[in-house]
C-alpha cells in the first residue's frame, strides 16, 4: 500500500498532515521534516531548490505515490522546478489557497501573510493576479511569527504588538481576505483574527490542499480503501523537539520521530 | 602570508572578527558563514558537530594558520571533538568569556545567557566551575534574541518585554556578572545593560577572543608584520542577506561576501 509522502522544512507541515488525516483517514503518510537545515524562509531560491529536490528523494526511497510539499517558502520557490523534474504528482500549498481566497474575496482585496522568502518571491501575487487581474493584492513578511510559535509565545502582549506591526499594512489596504502563507501560522490564529476582526475571511490552505490531494488520488484510482492508514515521521535533526513541537500544529503526540542522515 | 581562518553559522561571528581587525589589524581573515544551514542554537550536538566539521574542511582549503570558531554553540557543543580532529590551532569563544567573567565576578554569581544548544550543553557552567568551584551559575536560554537581532528589533517596548521576561531569573539570583554567550547579543547590549542595571558586568568574549588569538600566534611566532590585512567574507547562502546584515555586526558595510556551494 503506497504512501502519500509530505514534506516540510521543519515542524510547520504537521498542519497539512492534520488536515490530511481528517479528510484521508485510510491513507498511510510519511512526513519527512528538514529539522538539521530549518528555517527555510530566509534561504535563497536556489537554496530551497536544492534542499528540496533532497527531500523529495528521500520520500522516492519510501514508496510514496504522490508528494504534498506542505511548505509555503518550498511552494513558493522551488515548485515549478520541482514539477518538471519528477513523475510523481507533487501537490504545492500556494494555488489551493489562492483558489479559495479568490473564491472568498467581496472586495477584491486579499492579503498575503508569509516568511521573507515566500513574500520576496511574489508567487501568491502572480497566482491571484492569473486567476482575477482585478484582485488588489497586499503581501507582507512576518518574520518574527514562525519564532514565537516555535518558542510557544502564542498570546499576549508581546505578540500582540508584533502582530498590530506587521498586520497594519493589510489593514490599512481594507483585505477582506488574509492568507496565511506560512503552515506556521495557523497556530497564531486568535492572534491574527483578534487584530484584523471578525470581518476578514482567514485562509488556511491545509484544508483545501487535503481536497487536491484527495482529487487527484481518486483520478487516478489510488485513494487507499479500507483500514486505517499508519502515520511515519521522519527528521533530519532533533527528533526529541520536533516532538515536543509536533503537538501544536498536529494536535496530538508524536512519539515514534525518526532521525535519518541522508540529507 | 597565511590567514585567520573564523567560521560561524551566519553573521554572528562577525561581532569577533570586528575584534579581530581591532587587534591584530596585519592579518588576513577569511570569515565563512553557514547561512544556508543557519541556525545552529537549535540543532543537536550530532549536528553541529558535523557541519563544524565541514566548515573547518572549508577553511583549511583556504591556507589558514589557525582557526577561530566565533559561534558559542559551535564552542560548547564541538570544541572538544573538533580540536581531537585538527593539526591546526582552534579558538573557542567560550573559554575566554569564562576566564574574564571568572576574574570579575566579586559576589561569586555568574549568569550565562545563549541559544538553546549552549544552555543545554551545561559547557559554560562546567568550565566556570572548573576554574572556580565556588561560583554558583545561573544560565538561561534567551531564543528570541537572535530573530530580534537578524530583524533588527533593537529597541523598544517588545524587545524590552522579552528581555525582561528572559533575564529575570537572573536579576533573581543576584549575579553581578553575566556572560553574553552568544556572538548576537553584544547587538542587544544597550536592552541587556538597562533591564540588569548599571551594577553588573555585561562580558562580550570577542575581545578576550581576540587576546588569545594573538598570543597564540605570538607563540608560535607567525604572527604578520607590515602591511594591513585583506578580509575575505563565504558563505553557503544568500550573500545578499549576510551582506546587509553584516553592518551591524561589524560596524561596516560587507560588500564582496562571495557564496559557495561547498559544504
Amino acid at each position: 500500500m503506497k504512501s502519500i509522502g509530505v514534506f516540510d522544512s521543519g515542524v510547520g507541515g504537521l498542519t497539512v498532515v492534520k488536515e490530511l488525516i481528517r479528510q484521508l483517514p485510510n491513507e498511510n503518510i510519511v512526513y519527512f521534516g528538514d529539522t538539521a537545515r530549518v528555517p527555510y524562509g530566509i534561504k535563497s531560491k536556489e537554496t530551497v531548490i536544492r534542499f528540496s529536490i533532497e527531500n523529495i528523494l528521500f520520500l522516492l526511497g519510501h514508496d510514496v505515490k504522490l508528494i504534498c510539499v506542505a511548505c509555503n517558502t518550498v511552494s513558493s520557490f522551488a515548485l515549478p522546478v520541482i514539477k518538471n523534474h519528477f513523475r510523481v504528482p507533487i501537490v504545492g500549498v500556494l494555488n489551493p489557497g489562492v483558489r479559495e481566497a479568490v473564491y472568498a474575496t467581496q472586495n477584491k482585496r486579499i492579503g498575503v501573510i508569509g516568511t521573507k522568502g515566500t513574500i520576496k518571491s511574489r508567487a501568491y501575487e502572480l497566482e491571484i493576479k492569473h486567476l482575477d487581474p482585478k484582485v488588489k493584492v497586499t503581501a507582507v513578511a512576518c518574520p518574527l511569527f514562525v519564532p514565537f510559535v516555535e518558542e510557544g509565545w502564542l498570546s499576549g502582549d508581546v505578540v500582540m504588538k508584533v502582530a498590530n506591526h506587521y498586520l497594519k499594512p493589510l489593514k490599512d489596504a481594507g483585505v477582506d481576505t488574509l492568507i496565511l502563507g506560512c503552515t506556521h501560522y495557523p497556530v497564531l490564529k486568535s492572534v491574527i483574527r483578534e487584530v484584523m476582526g471578525n470581518g476578514v475571511t482567514l485562509i488556511d490552505s491545509a484544508k483545501q490542499v487535503a481536497i487536491e490531494v484527495k482529487k487527484i488520488l481518486s483520478q487516478e484510482g489510488a485513494l487507499n480503501k479500507g483500514k486505517k492508514g499508519k502515520l511515519d515521521f521522519f527528521v533530519s535533526d532533533n527528533p526529541e523537539w520536533f516532538s515536543e513541537l509536533a503537538e501544536r500544529f498536529l494536535g496530538k503526540i508524536v512519539k515514534n520521530a525518526k532521525k535519518v542522515n541522508s540529507v
